[in-house]
């Protein structure tokens, strides 16, 4: 159990690195002036959110413990050991729990940062980026870090893999909500706040008279950062849970500790020696810190595999690294699609010269390509693991490709810390702006955000195939749970109509969530613009600009909050009860054609929804530096309908299907005994 | 070999009622003044547009032709028999005759109805609905005549299913090109018709000064007539041709070509009985017609079953008439989603007063929903025939699904005569408009024009769903072809990563074509659109409308016919070679997969797109019907934003990807015995 224990340790590190950067950046210097008291509005925002949500979450939570303390491990009237059905419930808990811890620090540090690294601005750029980029590694390292330790704590003490299927569980019912909630709270505000201020108004963006304007800036906190910090740690927690499920048999479980402990040892590494020129590149420093971190995890994880003497095969060392280059490749991919110096971008910013319409059928076929080399690197990269592996023995595939996933997301503590750098300099773009510290610093903070917006189409395009892979590997570990439930050989046959009745309603599911939620936030933002519109026509001197004249901020936060928490649960439980229907009816071997479906099309969605959003907003950005007409032209309009139309393609439902993904093949996990104890077919 | 003589009885039979409609059509009297020339310059530009796509056409069927001659049905180096590669070759290449002569026969008919259904339209709804419907109804009965008389002569003159194949293979692989080069060239015309008419100039559809006009004119019978026309052929033939190969094991080849017999004998009948009364609603004659349709066919096979003596099995009615149901009940789901009078339509009108983003996400959303209902009823046809049959003994659950396709089919010839109404009164209402036949004709002629949206919707749903159990059918008859080269037993089980890993392949590829074909109309409808300015610029008295001034249409319709050619062939070969690929690299058990993968997600978007595309044009007609504001007010042009977009989605895109998974499932019943000899892994 040395791994175990060294994965302890080494996420003690990691804790103590994000102790030391939170201290780090909360003692950097905040500039005097509006900025202080207009982010302590944005940080109250946030938790007020945050709290409501985890209210009504914690009833969910709880009734979800009561089913899982009935039926899991096995149902508790059958089984011989119902101590293990109590320890499933802690685990199931502890993983809900240290997922709003996650996405409670994430806010915490930054509601911090945004105002730091926005006062920093004024000293230039690497200060700046400094202030943010450690803002993020403090969330990047507190989320791989308890992830790693909780899933190393549950093995030493149980030995059972079983229960880090439940604590993965907790992590990701909570994920799925949060990120539903938060994707839904940040482009209500986003969308009202833009359409009122730039479109109706012609006010700049983050305009303090825009009423929905602080709105906006919680949602950043509450989605980008509270809710991508769930869904990584819920995809870190389930790649870890399916590889120990696949695992256990073979008695491979110290390798995945070793890889985890050595990609968390890695990130540290790289977040700590991540910095940028003095007028360098920002965008560069963070694509550097990623693949500097990739190269110390291939280096550091060799050397293992030689010093194991044999206990780690060199195969499977070659499946991790097979895993973590194809990342890499997803991610430059996704770039190449997104990205304001390549092909797509330009063609699309090119079709808005002919209107709206344009725009919109080319981002959208652009994204459509987009699918193919990300979908096809998923593929080999399962394919290649497994053949990989193949020749160790019966089982070993399908740890090759668990291995994989592992491998993806060794980076994992990177890839968080690049990408909550992403809102919280966006943040302090917004506050340089309500605080009014001037043009240089805005221009200063702009540099940081565009930086943001590349790395995180990398990191978008990471999630997504590392939440690919450790699906498949979930599809792995429900077969080996239902052949051990049922003690019979299972086969998932698409020529059996069980299975492929199961994988079409499987393939709806990732539609249907995804359209909740963009019409959730269609209403939402529709009663906020009402809203807006109610305040700009009764508070005197409001558009004017009068002095000592403030718009009602919170009335805005309450709609967003309200809104997004009454729209995910019906999303969430969706598809949540669609599964147990599923399984219910057709029984395991429907549920294993439901979970592919789901996989295919879920990716499918998740890749277009996050890559042509990221295009059209791109696109408008590319027309604003000045082509095609530049900022005002009919192109410029054009291409802002894009990016009203990406905006909740890319941060709502785009990024909330990766959970979607992960959470039903969980739910079939856990249910597996029950599905093959009472089904219609 | 009763029912194979009675097919083609039934065959000539409904071949007399398609010479005495097309007769009795051309007899109807023309009106005076320009609509016999505008006419003629319509019909000359279909033909036109026809000859070159075939010309084409004609040199790839001459490559395949030579390919099946070497590999098919087993390559001719090891054959026993190579009469038989000859005579595949030969039935493949009346396949994708006949499927040239339905899309001819089709034009020919469309472009001489058009202008007696507006001449007629003097007279008042019912006799213009006649000439429209009897119109439809030559192409409905000549395309399910020559299919089913093509399969039944094949069988009793070879008694090979392989030969069906062929022949399947060379009317879907024409309909394939046909289907993309027509959708292109339609929207090609119609956006660019209305980007400069309706939105730059402010002139009324169909207005003779837009030099589009014309090449709009000409699509609608190039994309809509001719494109449908060999699509649903195809989907007839590939039909048959899935279970025949399933049932030539259990002898029940019988059961197939009496039902198919049944079905046009149905069709006939209804085709004769459907007419309208004098002020009646058109709509409901076409919707009454179809259901009657479906009545009749019931009765029949009922009859057919309890007169067979126990050779037709009352279980395998039971699948025909599953399958039938569930395509009324799919067909109406989509007029739910689509239709004018529902909620979906209002809520996105609706959201059209909150601008053109919220006209798109409103509208893919409410796309994304349509999804589920539809292919939980293929899945439930899937499963519910299967397990109908299963009691049968081995091999009859599959041929249950064949079955159930058959019997979704059944009323094709209807379904096809509804459809190609559509263009023909949408023609009518562009040469009444055009020729200046007054007011009185265009109300007649809009009320016809609305019915056939509205029907349009439920045939479409209709053909989608009949291609998914057909593509299911197709994967049956591929195991079978697969199993009876190799000698053994295979399985796609979505454990074995081969499978897999074609699944996510295949998964891919309609995203990529539909997204080429729509990238296509793009680019085209550009050069169109600076043509159009051209001749506005250069051409003296054009835009004020002098009299004998003319705009040069010919160079309008030149550009959509090279462009949608152009643009066909890439799209076409890209998914062909892919499949090609993906076999010879990963085997039989991969191209297993690919098929499933692209089944699933070709259902998905043709779904998604054909619905949100109905959707969208709906959401226009329902402003322009005086709601939200009505013509010319923003959430008008927000409205025609979304139908922009909504017009390559539903016409051009969707139902191309129909064509796009059978051509592929075709070509892997082709190649596999090329794939079990030579492949990588």
């Amino acid at each position: 159990m040395l791994w175990s224990y060294l994965s302890l340790v080494v996420a003690f590190i990691a804790m103590c690195v994000a102790a030391y950067f939170y201290k780090w950046v909360q003692n950097l210097p905040v500039a005097e002036g509006k900025i202080a008291g207009i982010g302590q509005l944005v940080r109250n925002g946030a938790f007020t959110f945050l709290k409501r949500e985890y209210r009504i979450l914690a009833v969910f939570v709880s009734i979800a413990a009561v089913v899982i303390l009935l039926v899991y491990p096995s149902p508790i009237w059958q089984s011989e050991n119902p101590l293990s059905n109590v320890i499933a419930v802690a685990a199931y808990i502890s993983g809900s729990l240290l997922s709003a811890l996650a996405g409670y620090i994430g806010i915490s540090i930054a509601t911090i940062a945004n105002v730091r690294s926005a006062s920093a601005a004024k000293q230039g750029l690497a200060p700046a980026y400094m202030a943010g980029f450690r803002g993020g590694a403090v969330m990047g390292m507190a989320v791989v870090s308890t992830a790693l330790a909780g899933a190393a704590l549950l093995h030493i003490l149980t030995d059972d893999p079983n229960m880090v299927i439940a604590f993965s569980f907790g992590a990701s019912s909570l994920a799925l909500f949060a990120k539903a909630g938060g994707g839904i709270f940040t482009k209500t505000a986003d969308i009202a706040a833009d359409l009122i201020g730039k479109v109706e108004l012609g006010i700049p963006e983050d305009d303090p008279r825009n009423p929905a304007v602080i709105a906006d800036n919680v949602g950043d906190n509450v989605g980008d950062v509270a809710g991508m910090g769930a869904d990584l740690f819920d995809s870190q927690i389930a790649s870890i849970a399916a590889a120990l499920v696949v695992a256990a048999p073979l008695g491979q479980i110290e390798v995945i500790f070793c890889f985890g402990a050595l990609g968390l040892l890695a990130s540290i590494i790289g977040v700590l020696f991540a910095r940028v020129g003095k007028d360098g590149d920002p965008g560069k420093a963070l694509n550097g810190g990623t693949l500097l971190t990739c190269g110390i995890y291939l280096v550091l994880t060799f050397i293992a595999t030689m010093l194991s003497k044999g206990s780690i095969n060199i195969r499977v060392w070659g499946a991790t690294i097979l895993g973590m280059a194809v990342g890499v490749i997803i991610g430059f991919t996704s770039d190449f699609f997104t990205g304001d110096d390549k092909k797509p971008v330009e063609k699309v910013a090119e079709a808005c010269k002919s209107g709206p319409a344009f725009t919109i059928l080319s981002g959208f076929s652009y994204g459509l390509v987009s699918i193919l080399p990300s979908i096809i690197g998923i593929g080999v990269a399962a394919l290649g693991a497994y053949k990989l592996c193949e020749p160790l023995g019966p089982g070993y595939p399908m740890f090759g490709i668990s291995i994989a996933a592992i491998g993806m997301l060794s980076i994992v503590g990177m890839i968080i810390s690049n990408d909550a750098y992403g809102p919280i300099v966006d943040n302090a773009r917004g506050l340089a702006e309500m605080g009014g510290l001037g043009d240089d610093v805005l221009e200063t903070t702009d540099k940081l955000d565009a930086a943001g917006n590349t790395a995180k189409a990398i990191t978008k395009g990471f999630a997504i195939g590392a939440a690919g892979l450790t699906v498949i590997a979930l599809l792995g570990a429900f077969q080996e749970i239902v052949e051990s439930v049922t003690g019979e050989i299972i086969s998932f046959n698409l020529m059996d109509p069980l299975v492929f009745f199961g994988t079409l309603v499987g393939a709806a599911i990732p539609a249907v969530f995804s359209a909740m939620l963009m019409l959730g936030v269609n209403r939402n933002s529709q009663k906020m613009v009402e809203e807006i519109h109610r305040q700009f026509d009764t508070i005197e001197g409001l558009k004017e600009g009068k002095e000592g004249v403030m718009p009602e901020y919170d009335k805005c936060i309450d709609i967003a909050t309200i809104g997004s928490i009454k729209e995910l649960i019906p999303a969430g439980l969706t598809t949540i009860i669609i599964t147990l229907v599923v399984g219910f009816i057709g029984g395991v071997r429907a549920v294993g054609g439901f979970l592919a479906g789901n996989i295919v099309t879920g990716l499918f969605l998740a890749l277009l929804m996050s890559n042509a959003g990221g295009l059209w907003d791109n696109a408008k950005k590319y027309i604003e530096a000045g082509h095609f007409g530049g900022k005002g032209s009919d192109a410029h309009k054009a291409a802002v309908i894009g990016d009203t139309v990406g905006d909740p393609f890319k941060d709502t439902a785009g990024p909330s299907i990766n959970t979607q993904i992960t959470v039903v093949s969980l739910v079939a996990s856990i249910a597996a005994s029950l599905f093959a104890l009472f089904s219609l077919f």
